[in-house]
């Protein structure tokens, strides 16, 4: 990647005259922003451009060329690319647009296949172009100014990806790269962070994504992100009308959000819900420093704002720090009268920036707290000029120790301050959610990295087994998996099935259900009959011989009413199982993700509100726990109305041991345990009903 | 209220020549607005200040005055306010701080006593005064700068309330009023609104509230307001810590958040979560026409702020028009190539002024479409000096027929514009999200108008029975209602009850069984005895007499073992009803706001998620049915795997009927009916359990 990120000599093919035209746009950014490499523009016209030399063709060029960026219309693209390839030059980055986006798709697939014959590589088409810091290089039509930093901006818009470009130079705000990745013929999100998470210039990577095509490749990509790196991703197209308008904007799925939100949560990325927040975000972690835990202390000369970030601490998830005894001990000494030292420490309008310091000091110098929201409200009392010298003093102290976060809130005088400070070194919020929503996103990436796990072995003892099953059923030519085949491998990855046999006749049925103990279920078996219940074959609660003849006569009777045709294995004798909270658990082949797992609560009631986590196979017991954890009704599980505890610990193995099972066994399309009943701590669970569905 | 808010004369009762004190302040800004009225500074060393003569005391002031403003320190306020009471001064507003909020409550209700008995009110203490445009009466120690216009805040937090006046000066946001309620010793929010309700200059009231103490008082001052009116409200302390925060604040405890969203929904007022949010919407209103009908149409040159349109239009509830054939029609000529009619519609990049303006001309003249949310993504081609021209004209264009909202997103060129569209008069916003929650604020207000209803008369026919059964349970020394009598009360206000009678003896026992019918449940009824499933007090589903006899039996001997002295009064046989949706229907009487109705989804499920929603009592049908709706499981009672609709109609006219009752009768603190079952469509509901408790 090295080649497209800092390319030694460019090529821009369709170079023009006419300051209108992009061709020429983009050979004045590169000029402007103070490229030293070679730049080659290309226009059978010839002459000279920006005190340029216009070369006719790319071959009249003697030299290599790392980079061409091809300007020209759609129709003439994929002659172009030929001779780029000829040619030996390494990336190609086509801004031109009229692909797939329109429908165009075939046109674009036949540009990759050469490209590739001639092993180089494709960025677009329909995009904007690449800015990148290190190298001075401004290949894009955007804008002209952009302040180098540290925060690289991938977009899947393009003309919102200009726009970010114009907002964040008008904010200060320091890039390190941006790239448009439009219809991701070839390169995608994954093969830019494989470049990115190696930059130093790097700290946050900011992503608008509508859809992902290999969502597995962006997975393996973020996994190798290192801890001191962040991803603030904003994926739009989440609603029905936004996955409609992305499909017909850049021409991929926008996909299930559920899915995507849980992914991201699995892999530490900070979703942004709009690009306020996302540069809000990007600005403050790319500054601020990684807190020692997690008590957090708000300081405010205002108590309306201090109770307004109390309770954006409790929205955004951040711990109010409430060991009384050291609060008082740390700021009873230096809080006016009528004052507080509670947290919010409140200082009242009576505060001077004196007090303020002071106060501030006080949280700086304290182990016990980690993280410091530091509020203030205009008064009339208050020299902006002070404010100014506070906020920086502070946060040059703060800056290699603990996370502080400043937000001001007034009018002119306020103004003038956040002006002052605008130089993009500090981040000043104006609104108080905003400062403690950006201390959130901290946090998040905090836990992540202090909770991450080793990823388990996808290593499955009796995968022979397993595959010999599923073999089985293939030559039948079956697509469902009979029950008693999904138990059996439920029960090969370590899941507790509720104990079964199958009986091919009535002396069979009365013999298990003796040897299985009474009371037991009995369901017919038949892959034509999916709908049992309906169709008369199930009977719960049989508890005695008589039971189990009566049953089996009317189970055979209704089947044999229902589908007169079905071939019937059997029934299925199996243990009543006692009764437990009902859960869901579960995995399948998402077509962008590729493996995931799924956890939820079973029941019509949850099913019905849609209280269901997603996380993207193979995963750890501890993420796995996190998922049971993030439903909400998991309350559920850790035992109400005086219920006890339930055993979450086999719940999130059943998890793990399904995704590992999803991971290897790419066989299998859909797996559904429901219900997994399960009992107190230590009890374990149960699973009753295993369906498995085949790939075609 | 109209000597609070256009006084003819005014005291400042602590007037000082030390321009660092509050009383040299107030005079200075009261001076400084331009108010005509008379003034009066008052301080015992008299002299001149500001031009004005200073007076010795009030008593030296011959003529008559209509509002006294008092800055002196807390201890002396008493002496101050009694003295204006003689002086025949309606109105005080007390600025000094020191009463209630710290803890001196006692203070503060002598005050407000010696006011009273000469007819005079307090505003405050702990307060920074009123602004009001129509008088240019300026009398706080905020801000000088303040711009006439339409939107009026109250505010509990003083420092937040000057911090938002310059916020609102230096966004050219016109103002009305501004009241500082502080402690609320005597007036509070609900006399404000009355006056500011029949305000022509006030079109939306924002509030910022932390704890209202008399709730009821706040209901009845909304439920007058006329419905051009706004309320915006940001209720702070919604978290525990917030709450906490809240009540060592201004002394006010903050109550349910649950309960006050409930009936902020039933009283159309529109929440906001912080201060930017609660701007931004007042802003809009201030502006906005009301819309015609649901449909909405976004029109944008960026694909990707279109699709973060349609996400924000779920989010915030607004219908994106989906009717293909007329948005073809409507659109299709005037789409450029690349392009897209469908909704978003999608100018493209290219679109110049030009283009825009025939899109929004298009959507004006379309009867169909019923708002516009217009956005503009900067790009290179485009003239700034245009979209500003552009605004403008469709601004006008838009004002009296349809609600327009604009937002901009870029850098320098894009923020030019907002500078120069920034005199107030049309709110552009710079993030997408804003500018759709705000179209979605505007919605919400319209739909309640749209669907508002009479309040119910709270006649009961059946009320001296009722009052009857409560009368003889008090006479037992009894808080609880013995389930029978409970029952009884809920038929009396038309709720269906499961048949039960009560039997004296196993005997009568028998004969009721038969004359309900089996199958039927028997309980015991002794008010000593609360948990009967606990103590073995409760048998189901009994089918005979044998079953009867057995289980009145085993009942009685599970009674003497358990309570060996409770008062046994028989036991209770219910028809055993038939199997439905379990849902929980009820209604107490609420500190603040007085009598309340509950409703949520019956099982341990949703009572572990908090599923509920809350009203004021009494409330009409659609308000109950709105509140069925609510709650996020309601899906359920639609119908969900192919089940039926549940009456949702008669739970809906249930809760309307616990609303006149507790409305009604106020010696009922509690009443819970649990489960109340519900049926399909027409086939009503039936109370299974009926809980009331007494006041003390």
């Amino acid at each position: 990647m090295k080649a497209l990120f800092e390319p030694s000599s460019i090529a821009i093919i369709g170079a023009s005259k006419n300051p209108e035209k992009i061709g020429y746009k983009v050979v004045e950014n590169i000029v402007a922003g103070g490229y030293k490499g070679k730049i080659y523009p290309i226009n059978p016209k010839g002459g000279e451009l920006l005190g340029l030399e216009v070369y006719k063709s790319i071959e009249e060029v003697k030299s290599n060329i790392d980079l061409a960026i091809i300007t020209i219309p759609a129709k003439i693209v994929y002659d172009a690319v030929k001779k780029c390839g000829e040619k030996g030059v390494k990336y190609c980055i086509i801004i031109s647009s009229g692909f797939s986006e329109i429908g165009y798709k075939k046109e674009e697939e036949r540009i990759v296949e050469v490209a590739k014959k001639y092993g180089m590589r494709i960025l677009g088409p329909n995009v904007f172009g690449i800015y990148v810091a290190k190298p001075k290089l401004n290949a894009t039509f955007g804008p002209k100014k952009v302040y180098p930093g540290h925060i690289a901006i991938i977009t899947q818009s393009g003309a919102l990806g200009i726009a970010m470009i114009g907002k964040s130079a008008n904010n200060n705000i320091g890039l390190s790269a941006v790239i448009s990745v439009g219809n991701k013929a070839d390169i995608d999100e994954a093969d830019l962070i494989e470049y990115l998470r190696n930059d130093e210039g790097t700290r946050v990577i900011l992503m608008y994504i509508e859809g992902l095509r290999n969502g597995r490749k962006f997975i393996d990509a973020l996994k190798k992100l290192p801890p001191d790196k962040y991803v603030v991703a904003i994926k739009a197209g989440k609603s029905k009308h936004g996955a409609i308008a992305a499909a017909s904007h850049t021409g991929s799925l926008a996909g299930s959000d559920n899915v995507f939100n849980g992914i991201a949560k699995q892999l530490g990325i900070i979703r942004a819900e709009n690009v306020r927040e996302a540069f809000n975000f990007a600005m403050f972690l790319s500054q601020a420093k990684t807190p020692g835990g997690e008590n957090v202390v708000i300081i405010t000369n205002g108590g309306g704002i201090g109770v307004m970030a109390a309770d954006a601490c409790e929205e955004y998830g951040l711990k109010i720090f409430d060991d009384y005894e050291n609060l008082k001990e740390t700021f009873e000494k230096v809080i006016p009268p009528f004052g507080s030292w509670k947290n919010p420490v409140d200082l009242t309008g009576q505060a001077s920036a004196a007090d303020y310091e002071k106060a501030l000091e006080k949280a700086l110098i304290n182990k016990n707290i980690h993280a410091v929201i530091s509020l203030y409200c205009e008064t009339a009392l208050f020299d902006q000029r002070d404010i100014v010298e506070l906020i920086k003093k502070m946060n040059e102290k703060y800056k290699n120790r603990k996370p502080i976060v400043f937000s001001l809130f007034g009018g002119e005088k306020i103004d003038e301050v956040i002006e002052k400070l605008s130089d993009g070194s500090i981040k000043v919020f104006d609104e108080v959610y905003d400062a403690v929503s950006a201390m959130g996103a901290l946090y998040r990436r905090y836990r992540y990295i202090k909770e991450m796990e080793k990823e388990p072995e996808i290593y499955i003892e009796e995968e022979e087994k397993i595959r010999e099953i599923i073999r089985l059923a293939k030559k039948d030519g079956r697509k469902i998996l009979l029950p008693h085949e999904a138990k059996e491998i439920a029960k090969l990855i370590g899941i507790d099935v509720s104990e079964y046999k199958i009986a091919k006749n009535l002396d069979e049925a009365v013999r298990y259900s003796e040897e299985i103990g009474y009371p037991v279920v009995m369901k017919i078996v038949s892959e034509d009959i999916v709908h049992k219940t309906d169709a008369g074959g199930v009977a719960l609660d049989l508890e005695n011989k008589e039971e189990i003849i009566n049953a089996y006569q009317v189970i055979m009777r209704n089947a044999k009413t229902y589908f007169p045709n079905a071939k019937i294995r059997g029934v299925e004798i199996s243990k009543m199982v006692s009764k437990g909270v009902e859960t869901i658990v579960g995995g399948m082949q998402d077509p962008a993700f590729g493996p995931i797992v799924v956890f939820g609560l079973g029941g019509i009631y949850v099913e019905a509100i849609g209280d269901v986590s997603f996380r993207a196979a193979p995963l750890g017991i501890r993420e796995a726990k996190r998922m049971v954890n993030e439903i909400s009704s998991s309350k559920i599980l850790y035992g109400v109305r005086g219920e006890a505890r339930r055993d979450i610990e086999k719940i999130s193995q059943s998890i793990v041991n399904i995704g590992k099972l999803m991971a290897r066994v790419k066989e299998i399309k859909d797996m559904e345990i429901n219900p997994l009943v399960v009992y107190e701590y230590g009890k374990g669970v149960k699973a009753v009903d295993v369906r498995i569905l085949l790939r075609d």
